[in-house]
């Protein structure tokens, strides 16, 4: 399977990249940070799963044939980093949760669609290397951050994620003929969860979870 | 020097596999952590150290040509979520323990003999990366869970590791007739060491310690 | 560009090894630590970004073909975890900070060098992995030992580099008969900075960092 590049695409990758980084910027802003740090944060959420993705499947690194990711990222990182008032103002932050969402769908779909294309590790290879795609830059965020990772908490990011990756890869594999249809419906199916979550503040529920326990 | 697995290789494999994983839950179980976390994690310990190593050798990553090493992890990481009653009983627990250390003493000794046959960093190469084979996993899972990782803790896990894999590639190179019984000598050699720490509660002395200063 | 390494230029690399991993265990030390984490964290710190640089590119690791670099930093961490009480004498912490920008200038445009050479992601990727050349190892240094890595601080420390690296891949783009005094004149530049950074306690200003909001 291979995906061929429209503008469209174009678009919504580069504006899921800008999403990315400037939510980066503004979750990391609040903990005192200087004008680097945000770029380097910023740039590391927007590019490091799809990084880690590609070094995992020894490809060249899809950033080093197309910067514009880069420079999305960079600019935007830098905007947020002096605009942030901008970002925080209520709507304007839902507004990027919300792209953020429709990013990680995006990616994790891409992710997950190069990686059957390259047939690595069938069938579980897409599934948990989209998963990377979409939050791996995420957790590197948090860790360079001091952040609590959201593996350790109940928000409801990564489950999505996870089942719209193995709903697309069952797609893939018994109605090949439905692949593209499929990638679309299966990155809307994602988005669709993440904005319930974030417009209902959904959280895993209690049966999938474990409470700390008190020490 | 090729291994040929064999089917009792492999189901030590398995099992070493799986209580990495399991360990893993339960490590981070009493921080509060719902489902999806416990199995990234779980299998991020399992196989985290040979995929680092695989990247690092630019070899293809082991578990993507045998997915059982995931299936493995996979199942024994919900397991060990739902069942975590059962495996922090006292008794069980220590076997766990005892069946971690097994696994660390296999992979260790099992990357080491990998690195060695490809001749990367000769002869430090094995040595290094048999200790990230064994170690690696459970260092990202700390690193992700926010616990402190156990570099910086006295517990005497990694040296076992370091010596028995100083071992092995010096047998390698001076006794090469000797590799096989080599190998199950060192990783004998390995798990005794940490057996012994887990049953007599040994932490690293004194005087290969520096104390934490007060603030 | 190839760069034709001198015994100048060997001693020089191996000063700078050295004393990444003296700083790097005088810098976890406090905390407490035994020997073993000791050595694994200088070495990874002296190592690391180099690691990072070279798996990203694809290429051979540049410690597995000459181990050189390992056994200065593993030498170099042993001596000081040992001798720690020699090297937090003040005027020498002082010169080892000095070697260790001289180190950080140095590592950056080697490695933007090489990415130059190898023609990965023109113009920005030799910029990118210059800078995770000379930080990288610090930041997986902090992770693993719990601190806070220089990300989130004020420290004049990789803005430096930044600059240095994206002045020589101008030269390189630019000027590219000037390519050896540039390389020279960069890594100057950045220590330059570095060293003013360390004498006159330098921060990032205010006007490019935002402070930490009180919780």
């Amino acid at each position: 399977m291979t995906y061929e590049p429209t503008i469209w695409h174009y678009l919504v990758s580069m504006s899921a990249t800008a999403a990315f980084a400037i939510t980066a910027v503004l979750a990391v802003s609040p903990r005192g940070i200087d004008l680097f740090g945000a770029i380097v944060l910023g740039i590391i959420t927007a590019i490091g799963g799809g990084t880690l993705r590609d070094m995992m499947l020894d490809v060249p690194i899809f950033w080093a044939t197309d910067l514009s990711y880069i420079w999305v990222a960079l600019a935007a990182s830098i905007v947020a980093f002096w605009a942030d008032y901008l970002f925080t103002r209520k709507e304007i932050y839902s507004l990027l949760l919300y792209l953020d969402g429709f990013g990680v769908a995006m990616f994790a779909i891409e992710g997950a669609g190069k990686v059957w294309g390259l047939g690595f590790g069938w069938p579980l290879g897409p599934v948990i290397l989209g998963v990377i795609t979409a939050i791996g830059g995420g957790l590197i965020r948090d860790l360079l951050a001091g952040r609590q990772t959201l593996l350790m908490t109940r928000e409801l990011y990564a489950i999505p994620v996870l089942l719209g990756c193995t709903l697309f890869v069952l797609i893939l594999a018994y109605f090949p003929q439905y692949q593209h249809v499929g990638a679309v419906g299966c990155a809307i199916f994602i988005f669709a969860l993440r904005a319930a979550a974030i417009h209902w503040r959904l959280r895993v529920p209690d049966w999938l979870a474990i409470s700390a326990k008190a020490n």
